[in-house]
């Protein structure tokens, strides 16, 4: 099997810096390719594999539409959102399931939290359908619906609809999948390279040569409030800059913009505080965002370092 | 200025697997001293500037002491918890500030949620009092009512109780303070080395040689509950295993056993996940705790890797 990013293949990619001393520090891999897929700069290791988490839910959500469901706006960007659980996503992912027929009984993932603050504090108890994958699902189910596949065993790797995301993974990183795991929400994560996963969200952002995935780019940027929640990092990266930005847990972050410059980031140590500024700083540098604009974008999704509520140091990229 | 920790003065502590691959990396530096201050064990740069945040918090209660405060009992514990703000906890921070004369508008750590979910949904607001700091502040305003110092000025860092807390810091770990910055509540916090914090742990949980210290380390271990919470990281470890325990923020830990073996780990990454672990792994390797004890009280403490809500992976400490 290929390797795993280890330390070694890891640089450090920004500090935590607290009354002039620099308290932590990040270390991981990262890559920005270009529009044909050539590499533009790669940082650490970036043949290694990752675990991309929910960075891979551009490409099922692509599995998706292969599969003859006729998704496109609030419900296609659903199928690719790590949702913060408002009232309004689960109003979308409510009327995905019943256009499959189905309810919220029928979903796999486990009962979460919402992310967003104000929809927790209204509840007294996790549900799935607040689970920030449950728009995934009820994609995964609406195909299932549309092609008469079994609805119980969705999740299960030799199921018809986890084959067409793995041949999705395979075409669109350019690589074989050597290795699979379980993601947190239950649902089959194929590891891949950094290097595959800039070239699949190339693909899926850029210009057009696949109908799909220009549908699915033109959702993400006409509702960024779907993908994750408004205020929210990838939102507000979406909302500002055009780009299509997608979290994933333990540390990815991927962006890919209109003419297919896209990155894609690890941090080693699955923290995602750092991953939305050093994502936008590489492609700053690869000249595919504006250094004012991007700058905006990160004094409001990066996180304050405060002694006593007043700022007191920064998040910074050491990356030239 | 002595060096701050950096990449190439860390190493690789904890990995956390998922399905049978390695997902993240913890990296960072850690020491183990015995009872006589002498280095048992090191990891990476432990004489390298880390910031120790509440893992100053046993010193900055000697302080109090030395002060004249005649605290004990839980509310001594609560002058060096990082508490999970229960109501419990804020009962004995309230009676603190009242044996000052004063109220919680005297505190000026900033307002917070607390740790505690429970005791969140309970509120409407953040306050000061729930603030995982406030038992800190409140016995700094004891110092300060004891002794006709001024309340308003507490946090300053030529305020007598900041200049008895800095010499508290030298005597303890041994070494001159060359940097201070200030701490998410707000007091100022003193860089030291691992090697000096973990020197000062010894010293505090120890063999008695300061009475004072015996006076702190026995009201931790006869109120565990009150350093952190019930069922957190710290409160188990001191209840099933007779250690003190503390974190701080951005990935530091300490534990002390009642023979003054003592060990400081700084997770570089900021995170608090894996410290428990790491600490409790090298008071193993050092003969201080029992290996079934410490594994029983890492999978009471150690968050565990989901896939659907099942275990599919576990945390585990890299180090030999």
């Amino acid at each position: 099997m290929t390797d795993v990013l280890t330390v070694s293949g890891a640089v450090e990619l920004a500090v935590i810096e607290r009354s002039g001393m620099i308290e932590s520090r990040h270390i991981g891999a990262a890559v920005v390719v270009g529009p044909d897929a050539a590499t533009l700069r790669e940082v650490g290791d970036v043949d290694a594999l990752i675990y991309p988490r929910s960075t891979l839910k551009p490409l099922q959500a692509l599995a998706v539409l292969r599969s003859g469901v006729d998704l496109d706006g609030e419900e296609l960007v659903l199928a690719t959102a790590s949702h913060a659980g408002t009232g309004d996503h689960v109003a979308v992912v409510q009327r995905m399931l019943a256009e499959a027929g189905l309810d919220d009984s029928a979903l796999q993932c486990p009962a979460d939290w919402p992310f967003d603050r104000d929809a927790r504090d209204g509840m007294a108890a996790p549900t799935r359908l607040t689970m920030n994958c449950s728009g995934k699902h009820a994609a995964f189910l609406m195909a299932c619906a549309a092609n008469g596949w079994p609805t119980e065993s969705y999740l299960a790797p030799e199921h018809p609809l986890q084959q067409r995301i793995l041949a999705t993974v395979e075409e669109f990183t350019g690589a074989g999948v050597e290795h699979s795991g379980i993601d947190g929400c239950g649902a089959p994560v194929h590891a891949v390279t950094l290097r595959g996963l800039a070239t699949a969200i190339s693909r899926v952002t850029g210009p057009a040569d696949d109908a799909d995935a220009s549908r699915l780019a033109a959702a993400v940027r006409a509702h960024p409030w779907a993908i994750d929640g408004p205020g929210r990092a990838n939102t507000v990266t979406i909302e500002k800059l055009g780009l299509i930005a997608k979290l994933g847990a333990e540390g990815v972050m991927v962006m890919g913009a209109p003419d297919g410059t896209a990155v894609a980031v690890k941090v080693l140590d699955g923290s995602l505080r750092a991953a939305t500024a050093v994502a936008l700083h590489l492609l700053v540098t690869a000249g595919a965002v504006d250094a004012d604009a991007a700058a905006e974008v990160e004094a409001i999704t990066t996180e304050p370092v405060l002694g006593g509520g007043r700022p007191v140091g920064a998040l910074r990229v050491t990356l030239p």
